[in-house]
C-alpha cells in the first residue's frame, strides 16, 4: 500500500524526462535508446503517421509514424501485450484535442486545477510539463491541440497577433511530438482593427483575415488551422450580417488554404433563449435544421465539429442526426473528456463504452476528424482523478482506430499506470471503469430523460432547473408522466434519421430503455419490457445506481493504488457516493411527489 | 412632461447644496434660514431628540430636536400640511439604517449601483453626497447609520484598527446631522492578533476587546456602538467556543458600556446545512428556541435585532414569535428596504403596509428601538427607483412614530418628492404605491408559501429552487397539496406564539388567506371561505396580480413625473411586468402539472 506513482499518468514505461527535441524521429530516437530498446528507426517520409514494426523489431514510418511506432513498441512490451503487425495507419488524419483554456489562466469546464498553458491574460507554462503532454498525447496519437477556449474571452484574441511569437514558441515544443497546434479565434475580430463589420462576404473582411493569416503562417508554418465557435451561445457569426454559415466558414478556409490549414467550424448552434412555454421548438433539431440544408456548400479545407449527441454531451443521448446527413461534407465528431455533466471527474465515468456506441450507430466513415474536449489541468496528476486519465488515454488510441473495443483499451490504460497491479487486480480495476459509466447513468435523470442536473456548474441533481429555462431543455414531466414525443406524432424530432434508425426509437415499446424518455413521453403506469412500471423502474435504477456505486467503491478500497493517486481516488470516491445518495433522493422525491406512486420494496422517498 | 428634477430624492423643499456644518443646531439654522423661514431656535439640551413648534413657529428643542423640528418644519409647509402640535418624541432612542456594503465597494443586496462610502477596499466617497444623505437621514429622523456590511468581508474588520481615522472623518460629517455611526465588527478579530481564541470568556478575548474599544471611543467618542452577526450563515460566533449568546453580546457589551455604546445582536441564527429530507427541522423555529431561554441574561446595553418575521424577509410572513417573547431583554425590529426578495427596486413594493401589520401584531412596546437594512447606493437617485426612496422616507418617520399611518408616510413623500402633481395625480400615485406590496405578492409565491423565488440573486420565480437545498426552505408540493403544517400536530412551530395569536391562526379553516400556506398544509381541492379551491385561488391570484401590474404601468405611463426619474421608471416598470409575466406562468404551470387541476376560466396555463 506505500508504494509511490513516480510517473505521471499512463507514462511509467518511459524513465526519466526527455530533454528539450525538435523533431519527431529525433523524440523516437531518444525515447528507444533511454528504454533500453535497440530498435533502428527507418524515417519514410510518405508514410506520414505511419508505421511498421518489423519481426526484428525495426521500425519504418513516416517523420510521425516512427514515434507513434516507438510508443507502441514501449507500451506493448511494458504491458505484455503482443506488438503490432503488419503497417499501422490511422484512420483519421486529424485527431484533436480541444482545451477550453481560457487566457486568464481559469478553465471552461475545467476539473484538474489551472490552466498548463495560460496564467494571468498570456501564456505560462512550465516546458518540462509541456513535454510529458507532449508525450501523453504523441504515445496515444493524438495530433492537433487546440490550446484555447472555442468562447475565446478576454485577451485570448491576441494569440494569433501579439500573442504570435509565443505561440510560435509552444508549437516548437510541441512538433517534437508531431502535435500541430490549433486556434479558436474569434469571427468578430476584423472589428478590432477599424474594420466597422465582420461580414464574411465584405472584401475589407476577407483581405484582413487572409493577410493575417499570412502572418500567422509565416510564425508557425505547421498551424492545424483556425477552431470557430460562432452564432451560438451569444457568440458573434455570420447570422448578425444575414450570411449563413457556409458563407462564414468559407471565408475563414479561404485564408488557410494557401497554408494547408483546416477550417474546423462548430456545429453547436441552438436557440439559447427560447421560451420554455413554446413545445414546438425542440432543441435537438436546431443544429440538423442549420447545418443539413447547406451540405455541399463547404470548401474543402472545412470541417464542421458535430458534438456526438444532439444536445450537449449529456449522460445518455442518440447519435446526432446531423453526423449522418451531411454527405458532401467534411465532419469531425466531437466529444468531451472534460466530466462537464458526467461527474467533474469527481465521479468515474470511463467513457469509451460511450464512444463504441456512437461510432456503432454513426459509422466510422461518416467523419474525417475526430475531437475531443480535454480534460487536462495544472493538478500534478493532470486529469484531477488519476483515472479521468483513461479517458485522454483511451480518447487517443480510439480516434486512431475506432474499432478497438473499449475493455482493451481501458486494460491497457490499467497496464500501464499501474504495473505493480496483479492480474486480479487490473480484472478488478478494468471492471470498474468499465460498467462506471452504466452506474452514473443509473443513478442520475432516467432513461435519457436529460438536464435533470444542478445548473450552477452541472454536478449534482436538479431536477427541476432547466424546466423553466431558456436552454431548450425541458423534461414537462407532470403528475401523470414525463418527457416529450419526439417521434413524427410529436415534434418530428426523430424524422431527422435515416429509416433504421428511426424504426429503432420510434415505437415506445421497442425503443430501448436507455433512450426511452429521450423520444417518448410516457405515463408513470406504463409498463416496460420486464413487466415493471416506469415509476417503478425509476425507483429501482436508483437504488441499484447507488448500490452499484457503494460496491465500486468497496473495490476501489481493496486495490494497492499508490500514492497519491489513492488518496486522490478514496477521498474523490467519498464525494461520488455523497452526490450518488443525493440523486437517487431527489430524482426519487421528484417523481414519487408528481406520481404518487409508492415503492414496490418500501424503501424510503421523500 | 418635460420638467426635471432638480433636488435628490424627496429633498425639493432644501434650496441648494449645504456647506460643511459641524453641528445639528448649526444644521437647523442654515437650513431655516436658506429656505427663507425665520423660525427663532431655542437649544434646550435635555429634550435630547425631542422638539415643539411654537404658535410663532419657534423650535425649542434639543440639539438634535431642534434639527428634526426644522425639517418637519420644512416640510410640512412644502406639503402645505398642518405643523405638528405639542412636544414631538420619538418612540425609540435608536431609528437605525444598517448599511449592507463592502468595503470593496460592492453592496450585498445592493440595487442602486455600488457603495456610496467604500471603493476598493477603504472609504471613498464623495463629501457631498453625504451631505445630502445627512439631510435625508434627519429629515425623517433616522439617528445611526451603520455604514458596513453585518458579513464583515474582505478588509472591513480594519474598520476598528487602522480605519479609524477615516471613520472618524465620517462621523464628522454625519454629526452635523444628529446622525452617529455603528459599526459591523467580526466576532473572531481577536484571532488576528495572535490571540489563540475568540472564545467570549477567555480573559484576553475580553481584555483585547475592552482595549480596542477604548481606542475605538478615543476616535469617535459617540459612536453609536457595534453590530454583530453571528454563528449565522457560516459567520464566527460564540458557539465555536461552547459558549451561548449571552456570553457573546455581554463581553462585547461590557467593552461598549464605559462609553455608552450600544452591542446590537442580530438573532437572525439558523441551521443553513439543513437536510432537505428532514421533516423534523422546522427553520421558523430556530430564532426563538435559541434566544427564549436567554430572556434576562443580556447586559442592559445589549440589543437583540430580529427580523420581522421567522424567515428572512420574504413577501409575507407572520411576526418573528421573538419579539413576542423576550421580555426582559432589550429589543429592535429588523426591516429590509432593500428589496431583496420583494423586487430588487425594479418591481415597486411600498413597505409601509407591511410595518404597520407586523406593529398592530407586535405592539410597538415589545421593542426598544428599530433597524433597517438600507436600500442606498451610488445611483444619481440613490434608490435605483426613485420610488424606492419613498421607503426610506417612510421607514424614518415610521420609526419615530410607529403609529403613522401607511398612507399618510407615501402622501407626505409623494407631496415632497413630486410637487409639481395635481392632487389627482398625487392620489393616482399614493394609491399605486398603497397596492404595489398586494400585487407584488399576488404574483409571486402564493399565501404565504414563501420561497419559491430563483435562487440565483433572489429575482423571478423559481418554484423548485429551494425545495431541495440546504436553508430550512421548503413547500413540500406534490400531487395532492402543499404546505407544511405548522401546528401543534404539524412542526409545533405555532406553540412560540401567545394565545391570541396562535387562536387566529391555528385552524386551517379560519386562518387568513395570505397565512394560510405559511401554516397550513392544504389539498389543491380544499376550499376557501370564498367557495374557491386552493388551486383556482392560486391561479386567479396569479392572472389577477398581472392585470393589477399592467394597470399600474398605465397609471404611471400618465403621471408627469419629471425626469429622469420617468425613463427610470417606465423601463423599470417594464422589466417589473415582464417579471410579473413570468411569475404567473411558473408558479401556474408548477401547480398545474401537480394538481391536473384546469383554469375555471380556461386561462393558458403550461
Amino acid at each position: 500500500m506505500d508504494t509511490i506513482k513516480e510517473a505521471p499518468c499512463w507514462l511509467t514505461f518511459l524513465p526519466g524526462e526527455l530533454p528539450q527535441t525538435s523533431a519527431p524521429e529525433e523524440t523516437a530516437r531518444w525515447e528507444l535508446a533511454h528504454a533500453g530498446a535497440r530498435c533502428p528507426l527507418r524515417v519514410d517520409e510518405a508514410m506520414g503517421d505511419a508505421f511498421e514494426i518489423g519481426e526484428d523489431g525495426a521500425i519504418t514510418g513516416g517523420r510521425t509514424g516512427v514515434l507513434y511506432g516507438a510508443y507502441r513498441l514501449l507500451m506493448a512490451r511494458a504491458a505484455k501485450e503482443p506488438l503490432p503487425r503488419g503497417v499501422q495507419r490511422p484512420r483519421y488524419a486529424l485527431r484533436m484535442l480541444n482545451c477550453w483554456d481560457n487566457a486568464e489562466g481559469d478553465i471552461e469546464r475545467g476539473y484538474s486545477g489551472r490552466s498548463l498553458f495560460f496564467e494571468g491574460g498570456r501564456f505560462a507554462y512550465d516546458p518540462a510539463r509541456m513535454r510529458t503532454l507532449g508525450r501523453m498525447l504523441a504515445s496515444v496519437g493524438v495530433n492537433v491541440l487546440c490550446v484555447n477556449n472555442v468562447n475565446v474571452l478576454g485577451p485570448a484574441w491576441r494569440l494569433i497577433e501579439d500573442g504570435l511569437p509565443e505561440l510560435a514558441r509552444l508549437a516548437d515544443i510541441f512538433r517534437a511530438f508531431g502535435v500541430r497546434l490549433m486556434v479558436s479565434i474569434d469571427f468578430a475580430q476584423p472589428l478590432r482593427h477599424g474594420i466597422p463589420t465582420a461580414d464574411p462576404l465584405d472584401e475589407r473582411v476577407q483581405r484582413w483575415w487572409a493577410e493575417q493569416t499570412d502572418k500567422v503562417y509565416a510564425a508557425i508554418p505547421d498551424l492545424a488551422g483556425y477552431l470557430v465557435k460562432a452564432d451560438s451561445e451569444h457568440r458573434p457569426g455570420p447570422f448578425a450580417y444575414g450570411r449563413d454559415h457556409a458563407d462564414g466558414a468559407n471565408m475563414l478556409a479561404r485564408a488557410l488554404a494557401p497554408h494547408g490549414g483546416a477550417l474546423v467550424w462548430r456545429c453547436f448552434v441552438y436557440n439559447c433563449q427560447q421560451d420554455w412555454r413554446d413545445r414546438k421548438t425542440d432543441r435537438p433539431m436546431a443544429a440538423y435544421t442549420h447545418y443539413a440544408p447547406l451540405d455541399g456548400r463547404f470548401d474543402e479545407n472545412v470541417i464542421l465539429q458535430v458534438k456526438h449527441g444532439p444536445f450537449d454531451f449529456q449522460v445518455r443521448e442518440p447519435v446526432s442526426p446531423l453526423l449522418l446527413a451531411m454527405k458532401q461534407t467534411r465532419m469531425a465528431v466531437e466529444f468531451q473528456l472534460a466530466q462537464e455533466y458526467t461527474g467533474h471527474q469527481i465521479d468515474l465515468y470511463a467513457m469509451p463504452p460511450m464512444w463504441r456506441e456512437v461510432f456503432d450507430d454513426m459509422g466510422a466513415e461518416r467523419v474525417q476528424a475526430i475531437a475531443a474536449v480535454g480534460n487536462l489541468g495544472r493538478d500534478e496528476n493532470y486529469t484531477g482523478h488519476p483515472f479521468a486519465a483513461a479517458n485522454l488515454f483511451s480518447y487517443g488510441l480510439f480516434a486512431w482506430d475506432p474499432d478497438a473495443e473499449p475493455r482493451a483499451l481501458l486494460s491497457l490504460w490499467g497496464r500501464l499506470t499501474y504495473p505493480n497491479f496483479s492480474e486480479r487486480e487490473q480484472r478488478s480495476l478494468c471492471d470498474m471503469l468499465m460498467e462506471s459509466r452504466a452506474i452514473y447513468e443509473q443513478y442520475t435523470a432516467p432513461l435519457g430523460l436529460c438536464w435533470m442536473v444542478c445548473r450552477d456548474g452541472h454536478y449534482g441533481p436538479g431536477p427541476d432547473d432547466y424546466e423553466y429555462a431558456a436552454w431548450g431543455t425541458y423534461h414537462r414531466a407532470d403528475r401523470d408522466g414525463v418527457g416529450i414525443d419526439r417521434t413524427a406524432s410529436g415534434t418530428g424530432y426523430l424524422m431527422q434519421y435515416p429509416d433504421w434508425l428511426r424504426e429503432r426509437y420510434e415505437d415506445a415499446a421497442r425503443c430501448p430503455d436507455a433512450l426511452k424518455l429521450f423520444f417518448h413521453r410516457m405515463r408513470y403506469d406504463d409498463v416496460l419490457s420486464d413487466g415493471r412500471t416506469l415509476i417503478q423502474r425509476i425507483y429501482d435504477d436508483h437504488f441499484e445506481g447507488v448500490e452499484r456505486a457503494e460496491a465500486m467503491a468497496k473495490t476501489l478500497r481493496a486495490l494497492p493504488l499508490p500514492s497519491p493517486d489513492r488518496e486522490v481516488a478514496l477521498e474523490r470516491m467519498e464525494r461520488q457516493l455523497a452526490n450518488a445518495r443525493e440523486w437517487r433522493d431527489q430524482v426519487n422525491a421528484f417523481f414519487h411527489r408528481y406520481s404518487g406512486a409508492p415503492d414496490a420494496h418500501g424503501r424510503p422517498l421523500y
